[in-house]
């Protein structure tokens, strides 16, 4: 009888709580994600006043019209990444959030009952799932491999829902809610509480699913859950992840490849927490992290591609969808006409309230150019852990990237105190990026591949010193993860940007301190880079410098001897996977190497030491799948020393034109190159072939505003700040 | 007293020849060659309605602003191909040439003034010098290593003098004609007649210039040597050279990189002519040979570079400036539009009168798109000499080259059968071109490297049949210069392109018949290539197919052996500069090899035979400079055979997206393949995964027309014509 009473308790309660949330969220109401009623009218009001957004929904309609005109396809999960059934539950959450729209857009009913059947059909066979068969690692899902997808899936899911659940009859939105949408929130939630309150980017997917779900279906326990965590005490979801993910500068430490990635559930989830909650004024939070974020992202790409540090797919760039949306909305909330530019390049008009604004601005063109600037980016909760410097010379379309950041999780490399170089449009110094052929299934399944964590993480496939053929802190991230660079200065002026930083915890006893500085010296072609790495060891060590050049080897002073057969460098530590070809042994105390990438030439000069070597090797050893691009380096090894300073300069000059068939300036105009330190002064004599003479000097001590005063047997010394380059003949 | 006769008669003489010609060289009929006064005319009364024409005389003005505030700079001849007074030699022809074309269309005294400054210089100095001290092979300038270059510099030279004359004193005309211009016109004909009697590019170099300055200097034995050679019998010359050195289809032999460099003075020449000399028709000569010429140049080009056979430099395009010249100059002759769309890539107006045409038509927005059309180029003076076949798929942006050629004297490469095939704007399967850094000094001085003829000329470099580790004609050019294949059929159908060659000389008694087809299966993403070598012996051999493949391996069924240092593949015929990275000994009849290129897949699929190895090699052996790039390949090695058919299928496919994070169909759709020879007829089988299957039926028996009727167990074929693709099921 208690039981009998309970029961219909339970029903009334639920009818009770049913019918206020379908009071409270009324028509009107609805969508109202990070697309809300609002945006719909807007957009179907000027559609045609503003190009090329019909276009834009005329080809979405299309697209969509081969998939509507059938059954949708609803396979039982089966195949991992990359996979038909993979693949399959992929485009479906495309399709549903896509014909949402189109519904919204045109009230076509056809869309509608596709969306409806496909939610249904989902409906029908989630309940029997498990986990997926081909589940992955720590954190498996039951529509796909990992529950990173399903929260993805969740994501698009929950926002088509929102699009049309005011069109479904109460039955269908019963199934799809009670059988489908609940159960999978509660699955991404409580059902793997590891994963939900990680802070990290798939604890982003998880809290901007479920949260945007409590909305949808009025549940403030999801909401609350995905704002403050699990708890909801704070201590995790979405507000702490913008805590602690970003930097206060707006750099996500596994870098940008994970930057971009992450950031979709973000600027999604923050539309509708705009949209649901204003109060909590989400885009102002920690003095506007989100949109810092934002143009951060934009702030680590060339030429359009993100700088492929850590974990990273080379080709990725700021047209990347993810972006697409960010930049969107990040105008939206600031009007900040320069981020146009980007939008413009995207060349992606999103149906979305934000989207259809930057469709609106474009059209009376008020783009302007994006300001590219020469920053260091703090790394770290409260920005002290080390730094990301991106030194730019626009003028010259030159950009340098220095990465004295912290290990960046378990998407980091062992690459502190590497740089890149570009130039020309081109990675001229690169990174060789992550091992990895994103969903290509005869790659490991479209996985990392061994050789991520066998080759490209390690320090020795990175432009960066190798102590004693050993990575940095022997390769173990959790160890690295507790260290970071100290910078020690920054420096940036119109003729001389410089960054240095002081590394002593990757080998034991051995400090490192490196100084890179771009040049501007009249006489050349394009700025110069100066890259001076200071080492002191308590031991004697073997040294290599490794240095990735990307082009065609032009010439080289000192007698090269190549090998009849490869060498192979080593046995460990992503030696293994290079050939050695062949070596000089410097005769002369400045070795010269140039390449040519595209229709210029690229040359480094090195100060050499006594018993050094320069090893010239290619990627491609032991490498049994072809798993990896067959990139070319040098290396300069000295053994046997405890100090070291390695002097070296990167110049890019000359012309190689094949259309004109001309070719200027393919030899280095640097004659010698001279490091001298004093205490805590570095003196760096440059001497040019057209005798002029130019000295560089830093120093760590004091600050931008510190005097100092440096006297030699030639010359005398003064200037304000870290460092200053002195023009000694011109 | 006779002497003095008859040396008051010379000068008698002499001022009266000069007298005649000044008269009748009068003002108004100068310039006379490629640019007329009329042209200037035009030019000059348009010039501010045409775009961009005003810019671009802005910008010829402003580049030459800082040359003619100087003094002429004429450095005594000392550097090779690349160096300082090479390329300044260089840079003074085409001041001449600019300043002088400025001058007409400004009048600016200063640039008349440079010009004349720079010939009055030239002409001191031009008397005293002897060969070039670093004089190249067998035919030195004196300003220049070879005198190649000299031509080239009296080509822009005498054009720069044609327009400044008229506004010169008699003295100074008298020091340039006589100590310049006519010395080194005579030091071109007479001086090398080997060189000027050539039929070879240098030859018509040699014509032009010294055509040119004939018509100049109004001095008919220079006009009639260049013309019809030294003994003006007709027997060398202009005129012979059109007859000889391009094919009835307009198929130079020396290939498209050589084509487009002979065809300026081709085409400078020819207006010259036709300004001088209307009556000779030059244009018409040999049904058009010189527009034929142009329209086969773009022909022989995909994504606007040119086929790099033979000796090629890859970077070379259909925007080189001798095309620019050629292009316009057919537009004015021809107004065929199509021609408009590669002047508009082409992005470079010409301040000529056939360039202003081309501006104005622009202006007028004429261009229509060029039909790049699936044609077998005759090669050989009578169109006997094989051919050069190219097969397109122009929605697929698919191309097919076959070189089906005579060998292309001392620029040819012994690679006869040799294919290359073009996708999605890239060399899929690529040829290696020529071994060579243009005016790069430090690469060999800019001259051909030691590896184009060690290896890059070598048969192993290409994508065709080697034997027994050879060279075809043991590497011997003037041996395979006696050679071509035989053309046993093309034929160009919609869904069906096919070529069949055969060629019996290059190796003795092995006799190769290879044919080549592009096909369109209907459930294929992209059209496939078929791929029949039938080789006949009548002993047992080595055999080795290579194909260069360009891209990243993703996957190859088999298992491969992968070297722990990698072997190198021989020790002679290029050979040598070959690793051997890996092998399979093929476990099934069809083995199949596939590698991504850009955001496409590729899969060869190989029939494959009893002990055959398939081997995966890379570029890189014995290359003690760095003189090579690194290119990959795999060899399908067939050892100890007499008779034997390869059979194998290229299929791109699929699609790798980055950006919205997506690969589809990564996996070839084929499931077998088979080939059966009977007597004249060749079946070919395609089965695909989805059970599909084609047959391909060819012979070379009949011609288009011939009806055939073949019969086996299962079915039985009937067509009209060489070859025809049958569907079995669909």
């Amino acid at each position: 009888m208690i039981n009998l009473i309970q029961k219909y308790l339970k029903i009334f309660l639920f009818t009770f709580i049913f019918c206020i949330s379908f009071f409270v969220v009324s028509d009107d109401a609805s969508p109202n994600l990070a697309i809300t009623s609002k945006d719909i009218n807007l957009i179907k009001n000027n559609i045609n006043k503003v190009f090329p957004a019909k276009k834009e929904l005329d080809s979405l309609i299309e697209s969509n019209e081969k998939y509507i005109s059938s059954r949708p396809v609803v396979p039982y999960p089966k195949d991992a990444g990359g996979g038909y059934t993979h693949e399959q539950h992929k485009t479906n959450y495309r399709l549903l959030y896509e014909n949402a729209l189109i519904y919204q857009l045109t009230k076509n009913v056809s869309n509608l009952l596709y969306v409806k059947d496909l939610l249904l059909e989902y409906a029908r066979i989630y309940p029997s799932l498990d986990f997926h068969p081909k589940q992955k690692e720590q954190s498996p899902g039951k529509i796909f491999w990992q529950s990173l997808n399903e929260a993805m899936w969740l994501f698009y899911a929950i926002q088509a829902y929102d699009m049309v659940k005011n069109s479904l009859s109460v039955d269908d939105k019963n199934k799809i809610e009670n059988n489908l949408l609940r159960p999978m929130a509660i699955f991404l939630s409580k059902g793997q509480p590891d994963t939900f309150n990680k802070i990290h980017n798939h604890g982003t997917w998880a809290a901007a699913s479920v949260g945007m779900t409590g909305y949808v279906l009025n549940d403030k326990n999801f909401v609350d859950q995905a704002l403050y965590g699990l708890d909801k005490s704070g201590n995790a979801g979405f507000l702490k992840q913008l805590d602690n993910l970003f930097s206060p500068d707006g750099y996500y430490e596994e870098g940008p490849y994970y930057q971009r990635f992450a950031l979709l559930p973000f600027v999604i989830f923050a539309k509708a927490i705009d949209a649901n909650q204003p109060e909590l004024k989400i885009f102002d939070y920690r003095d506007s992290i989100i949109l810092k974020s934002i143009y951060t992202s934009v702030q680590l790409s060339y030429n359009n591609l993100f700088f492929p540090i850590n974990d990273a797919i080379k080709d990725k760039g700021i047209n990347t969808i993810e972006l697409v949306h960010a930049i969107a909305i990040a105008y939206d909330i600031t009007s900040d006409n320069t981020l146009l530019e980007i939008a413009k390049y995207q060349n992606h008009i999103l149906l979305t309230g934000y989207g259809f604004k930057v469709a609106q601005a474009l059209n009376l063109k008020k783009e302007r150019p994006f300001n590219y600037r020469t920053v260091n980016l703090r790394d770290g909760i409260e920005g002290k852990k080390g730094a990301l410097a991106v030194i730019r010379n626009n003028e010259d379309n030159q950009t340098i990237v220095i990465k004295n950041t912290s290990h960046g999780l378990n998407h980091g490399h062992f690459d502190k105190l590497s740089w890149i170089f570009y130039d020309n449009n081109n990675e001229i110094v690169q990174d060789y990026g992550s091992a990895r052929f994103l969903n290509v299934v005869q790659k490991n399944g479209g996985h990392y591949l061994k050789e991520n964590n066998s080759f490209a993480k390690q320090t020795i496939a990175h432009n960066t010193l190798v102590v004693n053929e050993a990575s940095q802190f022997n390769g173990d991230w959790k160890v690295s993860q507790n260290h970071a660079p100290e910078i020690l200065f920054f420096q940036n002026t119109k003729d001389l940007k410089i960054t240095s930083a002081k590394f002593e915890d990757a080998y034991e006893g051995v400090i490192q301190e490196r100084t890179i500085a771009s040049v501007h010296i009249e006489s050349l072609d394009f700025p110069i880079v100066i890259d001076f790495f200071s080492i002191n060891s308590n031991k004697k060590n073997k040294y290599d410098l490794p240095l990735y050049y990307n082009g065609h080897l032009i010439s080289q002073t000192g007698n090269l001897s190549y090998h009849k057969v490869p060498k192979i460098l080593g046995n460990s530590s992503g030696y293994e996977y290079i050939y050695e070809k062949g070596f000089i042994n410097p005769q002369n105390s400045l070795e010269q190497i140039t390449w040519l990438k595209d229709n210029r030439f690229y040359t480094v000069s090195i100060a050499t030491e006594d018993n050094s070597e320069i090893l010239f090797g290619q990627l491609g050893a032991n490498d049994k799948n072809f798993n990896l691009r067959n990139e070319n380096l040098f290396i300069h090894r000295v053994d046997n020393k405890s100090n070291l300073n390695y002097l070296s300069v990167l110049e890019p000059h000359g012309e190689y034109n094949p259309r004109y068939e001309f070719t200027k300036n393919p030899i280095s105009s640097i004659k010698s190159l001279n490091g001298i330190v004093d205490g805590e002064i570095t003196l760096i004599k440059l001497l040019f072939l057209d005798e002029s003479e130019y000295h560089l000097v830093f120093t760590k001590i004091g600050d931008g505003e510190t005097s100092h005063n440096y006297t030699t047997q030639l010359n005398n010394y003064e200037w304000k700040g870290h460092s200053k380059l002195f023009t000694i003949k011109k």
